[in-house]
């Protein structure tokens, strides 16, 4: 695998990339070329190729890319056999939705555990998932060493709570809280999701038909 | 304003700016420097005024953006200024987590009213909104026209369901299913909120490190 400096651009690209071959895989679609897999994205086939190429050669001119191999190539990639392990911090609405509905297996992800500070919640389970006690945390996290933290907890906690589970040893975090997390530990990364970037999207896109 | 077709990549670029300078605005900051920008929100100063370029003219050389004028002209842009109106349907923990906590008002948008199909939901209210029966969504929407329909609703409804909706003239979707869904009505609009990518994202970054 070459090694170079991979753009943010590109690396938000994989994922997309990602889910679209899945979808083809679980299809049965054996291959697709640039350009096919190009329009469904609605990016172009040169754009598809360029991107591809800062990890390797994939695809073959003529055939077009195998879509299991790309499928398993890309997830490597992007570390989904890395058995990485979670815990959610936060059990309110937005926690029991991810809990209940979100396929963490299928990415490669592990949920271990979930914590709140509610006694309402501490010692239900969802899916075999047990909510712990906030008092826990530390004592669990020294122990069992999760990879990340997914944060749905109320903005005025968020920074606090990074803060801590940065000194306990997580390094990244899925950030649901809306409140741009920072740190100046190195190797620590902060995903944040943004709900409202696609609503605005979609403001944009009504507003101008 | 110039008239052109304006790439995918800028309008996903749109929000970003809109909630930088957004932040920065309650910041209490007056101006701000592309070079300056494009540091916080990792893109290069040419690519922020080349998107802008699409919408005409911003900043002045010297002195750069105005950050309370430029927020608003992006929002505008983005048509939060043209009271959009939606309804959401689904009201189990992401639809709640939804109505509890996302400030639609923030980006123009008001909810009218939720929808969901259990009885225990049924008639209840969360922050004023009151939940209504599934069987009542055709004549309300039909009544109010709202603009928007947010689906948080399990898969296998989720295709016919925005059918039925886009019957009734809703022409946007907020989807959060992880259906793809399609149409072949002209002018209808999903945006579709794939959780899973930032968790992807995160994947890489901590695999690489």
């Amino acid at each position: 695998m070459k090694k170079q400096k991979i753009s943010d651009a590109v690396i938000h690209r994989l994922p997309r990339y990602y889910r679209y071959l899945d979808d083809l895989h679980n299809k049965g679609v054996v291959r697709i070329s640039s350009n096919s897999l190009g329009s469904r994205m609605d990016i172009t086939a040169s754009q598809i190729r360029q991107d591809l190429s800062c990890f390797g050669e994939f695809g073959q001119q003529g055939y077009g890319y195998n879509v299991a191999e790309l499928r398993a190539e890309i997830g490597h990639i992007l570390g989904i056999d890395n058995g990485h392990r979670l815990i959610v911090i936060g059990a309110g609405h937005l926690g029991h939705a991810l809990l209940q509905n979100f396929d963490f297996a299928k990415v490669g992800f592990q949920i271990d555990s979930a914590f709140d500070v509610s006694p309402d919640l501490i010692g239900t389970t969802i899916r075999d998932i047990t909510i712990h006690s906030m008092d826990e945390l530390d004592s669990y996290v020294e122990q069992y060493r999760p990879d990340v933290a997914v944060l749905t907890v109320p903005q005025s906690v968020a920074q606090p709570l990074a803060d801590r589970l940065i000194d306990l040893g997580i390094r990244g975090f899925w950030n649901f809280t809306n409140v741009e997390l920072s740190t100046h530990v190195p190797g620590v990364f902060f995903e944040n999701v943004h709900f409202v970037d696609t609503l605005l999207t979609l403001s944009y896109r009504i507003s101008r038909n």
